[in-house]
Formats: structure tokens, C-alpha cells, sequence
């Protein structure tokens, strides 16, 4: 008789959002289950409930991991994170890893952009995701505030709003938006918002 | 014995699709049920799975029909219509229709938001949204070259993801892009579309 001995790792919440956010790159949010992302993380589907009891916990979680991952990115970017150059280039470096521009980035938004539909009907999801985009407004703000431009509160509106719009045709209608046009709009939209 | 008659209508496609719409307005896109549908046209389960076999059916049927209505209004819109008037108001008056300035269009926008979210990873579901925008921008490519602008193909994508972007953003952080915010934008993004 053989006995087979299966090994659960000790898993937290930031193991385990690592690995729901795996299986909703690869499925998407809405292909994500209790069990898929118990399996990726090799731990019972009990320990995955422990954590996130409910769907939405789930998901908040996960976008929070993806905010996080992408916000590290950006601080690690050479031309973003370099006080020297030009405003344009580092906004330009910034955002261009919120537009899906590669497979990963494209996962990513996909992400996001399911996300926001839920949260539509979630106040709870809601107020995360006016949390993640409050917070990156704030920055735009401050950066357009701080060379002088007038209105920086609608500027930083409409600019993260044009990336979110980019990023929302670009998953969902492909052929319409490919990277070259991506990189065209977003180039002429940070030009429109450093105009005096 | 009381024998009790129930009248169920003969009801068409676009019957379903009007009851559709009004349930996934109420409940979300991820909250209509065939059952729900069926309930509200007064016809069978059954009926309602003829005429929309899979739920990227349904899901199809009521964007393109959610389309149509906005696309109806914006051709009886007065401004809109008006080929006197000055482009930027024209331009204005159509876009503003999809945007969610109040509760019956943040519905709307909010339908539309968890389509895109579903075509993202339904190749069939990607190709009507494709369809739909693509259609837009065309206009919008049409409207902005008639001006002797240059890039209208740019500007157009511009511009229609700008609004994608903030029916997006208003229906998922509905504190961050109250109504003067969402028009405050609009005119800005307008205004820069038309500047050579």
C-alpha cells in the first residue's frame, strides 16, 4: 500500500495573492476560483476561504497586489524615477506600464479593467479602486501643479482617465488600438496636459 | 378547481433584448439571469434560451441594442444634429451621451463597462466591440478630417478612449468624476481634439 503524503505549504495572504493574481492573468478575474487559486498555490481550498471568505475579498485583494506590483515597477523605471529629465518623458515612462503594450501588460489591464466592472455594483470594491485611482491622481496632480499649470485637478482627472479609456479599448477591442497607436495617444495627451 | 391561464406574449429578439436591457440596468450585466430576463418579457425560460442560447449571446444582443438607443438619441439630440452649430458644441452634445451624468446613463455606462470587461476574454464578445467603437471613431475620423485637422485617425482614438475612459472611471469611483468633473473633461479633450 502506498501511502501518498501531500505537502501543504504554510501560505499567508501575500502568497496566496500572488497566486490569484497568476490564475486571473491567465483566465481572467471572472475564470478565477477558490479552487484554481488553491491548486496554484498548492494549499486546500479551506486556507484560501480562511483568508478571503468572500468573492469580492478575493478580488480586492488581488487588484491590490496588482497596484502594488505595478507601482514598484514605475519606481524602479530609470526614466521615471530620474528627477533630471524632461516632465514628459517621465510621465510618459510612468504610464506606459498601465497600457497593455505586452501579453503581461495586457493581462494586467484585463485585470483592471474587470475590476472596475464590479466594482460598479460594489460600494465595498469601490472604494478601493477610488482608493488606487485617487492615489495616482494626487501624484499627477502635484506633478503638473508643480510646473505651474493651470487646473492641475482636471488636467490629472482626464489624463488618468485617457490611460484608463486606452487601456479599457486595448483589452476589449484589440485591433483598434494596437501599441503604435497606444504610444501615439498617450504622447499627444501628456503634450495636451503640460500646455499652459 | 380553479384552473389558472397564464397569457405568455409572442415575443421577438428585440422584445428580449429590451427586457434585458432593463434588468441588466437594474442588476448589472453579471446580474442578469435567463430567468430574470424571461421574467421581465413574460415569456418562458425557454423562449428567452431560443432566441439567446449562451450568455454571450444575451450579452451581445443587449450591448448592440443598448448602441442602437444611445446612437437613436444622439441623432435627435438638437445640438448634435445641428449642422449649423459650432463643431466643439456638437461634438460635446453627441459625446455627452456616454457618460454617466445621470442615474438612467451611469446604467448605461455601466453596462458597457462590464461588456468590455467580458470581451476581454471572449474573442466573439471582442469583435462586436470592435464593431461598436470602430463605428465611432470613424465618425469622429470623419468630423475631426472634415476640419483639415491633421491625425484625425490619432485624435479620434484619442478622444473616444478619453470618454471610454472616464464612463469608466466615474462608474467604478463614482466619488473621484462627479458630473462637473466628467464635463469639465469633455470640453478640455474636445477643445484639444480641434486645436491644430
Amino acid at each position: 500500500m502506498v501511502v501518498q503524503v501531500v505537502t501543504r505549504r504554510s501560505t499567508g495572504p501575500d502568497d496566496l495573492a500572488d497566486a490569484a493574481l497568476a490564475v486571473a492573468g491567465r483566465r481572467g478575474l471572472s475564470g478565477m476560483t477558490v479552487r484554481g487559486v488553491a491548486d496554484e498555490a498548492g494549499v486546500s481550498i479551506g486556507a484560501v476561504q480562511h483568508h478571503f471568505p468572500t468573492t469580492d475579498a478575493l478580488y480586492r485583494f488581488v487588484f491590490q497586489r496588482l497596484a502594488e506590483r505595478i507601482r514598484r515597477r514605475i519606481d524602479r523605471d530609470p526614466v521615471a524615477r530620474d528627477a533630471g529629465a524632461p516632465v514628459d518623458d517621465r510621465l510618459s515612462a510612468a504610464l506606459r506600464h498601465l497600457l497593455p503594450t505586452t501579453v503581461a501588460r495586457r493581462r494586467e489591464a484585463a485585470v483592471m479593467v474587470e475590476f472596475a466592472a464590479r466594482a460598479t455594483h460594489s460600494a465595498e470594491l469601490a472604494e478601493v479602486q477610488s482608493l488606487i485611482l485617487g492615489g495616482i491622481r494626487s501624484e499627477l496632480v502635484e506633478i503638473l501643479g508643480a510646473h505651474g499649470l493651470p487646473e492641475p485637478d482636471v488636467r490629472a482627472a482626464l489624463l488618468l482617465a485617457t490611460v484608463d479609456g486606452l487601456a479599457l479599448d486595448a483589452v476589449s477591442a484589440p485591433s483598434l488600438y494596437p501599441g503604435a497607436t497606444l504610444d501615439a495617444c498617450l504622447s499627444r495627451q501628456i503634450a495636451a496636459a503640460l500646455t499652459p
